[in-house]
């Protein structure tokens, strides 16, 4: 009944540190890691490998640099593979340290599709460095559709692992997730390279959209636990595992993790079906207006926002 | 670019009540009316006609049971057609008075579907007495496919006017729409009935699966303000508005709405995404123990319950 090709991927301490500028503790993401690893989750995503020439390290948690010696506290051996990921022109190279000296099994190179070329820079650089690769669109409903085929092709040409399929902006409906993810499985058709999925869930179609997908084929699923991620959040990974029938999975750790951890997060950072980014996503907006409006709206009614993004130009 | 016979239905009253008692100010009623009214939506769904001899009106709200008197306080000519719930085995015939002296446009008959034959006649009343007439098979995700067929063989022979596919549960995901969506579409083939979808948001699917049905060919879309329906809700009526192209929708007042009446009602009736109420979907059960664990969990974890649910029977 299964397809044993597919693999979860958990991406809450990345995506979630967006709400909390990665500010988790120590012993949160242990908990995240251990729960992920009990529930069979296949790649447990720590953080971004962000380049502390350009971000303080003291207005942001460990998870935004993604140091080994803090990978190694956090994680262990034997559980979920361990995933990080590292931003286009946000990343020092020589912080992609050998294989061999990192528990690291998966770099994520997160890339807007104008920048492919860097990011199959950075690619290479990981996998000559002996890591799996995989290479995230993001923000793929603003794409031209030229620059989208032009940006697989040449991804079809490397040897990196995964290249994912990422609705940034919770936009997309299932006929949409389906064209594209035709496209993309075709692009790699002949290839080793899988497709992955990354859904927001601005109009509550996360979960549907992944589902789309592995209908379409695709085998590697982002999630992460009670949807955590910026603004509208993701698919969560408790959805996932109790939607696959593959019998490694298993809910039950992730439905307490949420219960001990993740209740009282969500109350306070409020990421998930809120107005303002239900708004961003049906206009297929990014959603940095909708945060602001979240945290002050100015006396600015939801329908007076509905209205302005409505009327106004790409970048309000 | 869009289809003019789909039709939205807002159930936030009638379905949102079963989290109340059906206890909303007639102020609150009147301004979901009016909000639906302006947002376009076809028809409002007001409340249950329950037999009084049956509820105490001293513990419910008016919406439980729809006296003329009520309905015509809060709707008005001119907006959103009214609509009422009639429950068969809860209805007195007597309290479908003749559409001549009502403002309800549609009586929608409730029933399990083994229940049918009950339906059925309640429908043929209704019908007699001049209304439309809707009929919601309950519970679709329990029903023995033949006895399925065969309720919707008869109801196929009425002169009834929609005949509902309802998820309950929020157990069913794109596939199982798609599926269940042909079967109901081919039963009403060559006749006028149309079909409708009610879909419960358990999996966060609600949303999507309503799209699937209209992909399929359903027209008649239920929503409910803000998603506001027993446990974990509906489908929302603001992402049917925002995600249908015909230009008499206008999603602005229900997202004003919602700012107005919903965030205060849901932070304290807390209908949505909770666990409890995702377990009870993806395990196809009905949500009372869920209501009742979201109450008082005395003490059992949400890894626990999911345990218990999936060895117990049906019965918990």
């Amino acid at each position: 009944m299964y397809r044993p090709q597919i693999r979860i991927l958990d991406c809450t301490i990345r995506d979630g540190g967006l709400m909390n500028d990665h500010k988790f503790t120590t012993e949160q993401v242990k908990r995240v890691f251990d729960a992920c690893s009990k529930s069979g989750v296949d790649y447990c995503e720590l953080g971004y490998k962000c380049d502390k020439s350009q971000f303080d390290v003291k207005k942001f948690g460990p998870a935004k640099f993604c140091d080994e010696e803090y990978l190694r506290e956090v994680a262990y051996e034997g559980g979920s593979k361990v995933s990080v990921m590292a931003d286009v022109g946000r990343t020092d190279y020589k912080d992609i340290i050998p294989k061999k000296e990192s528990i690291v099994s998966m770099v994520r190179v997160a890339t807007y599709c104008k920048e492919i070329d860097k990011a199959i820079d950075l690619g290479r650089h990981a996998k000559a460095q002996g890591y799996e690769v995989c290479v995230n669109i993001m923000s793929v409903s603003h794409v031209l559709e030229p620059d989208l085929d032009e940006a697989l092709g040449q991804l079809a040409e490397t040897d990196f692992d995964v290249v994912y399929l990422v609705d940034s902006f919770g936009y997309l409906y299932s006929e949409q997730v389906q064209y594209l993810a035709n496209k993309y499985l075709k692009a790699f058709e002949g290839t080793k390279i899988e497709v992955g999925i990354h859904c927001h869930n601005n109009q509550q179609l996360a979960f549907a959209n992944t589902i789309e997908g592995i209908i379409r084929g695709i085998n590697y699923l982002d999630g992460s636990v009670y949807g955590m991620g910026r603004a509208a959040g993701n698919c969560t990974t408790e959805l996932l595992l109790g939607f696959l029938k593959n019998p490694r999975y298993n809910v039950q750790p992730v439905l307490d993790l949420i219960e001990t951890d993740f209740l009282k997060m969500q109350s306070e950072l409020k990421w998930g079906y809120y107005i303002p980014y239900m708004v961003a996503g049906i206009l297929n907006k990014h959603p940095r207006t909708a945060l602001a409006m979240m945290k002050d709206s100015q006396g600015v009614s939801y329908g007076d926002y509905y209205r302005k993004l409505l009327l106004e130009g790409e970048e309000v």
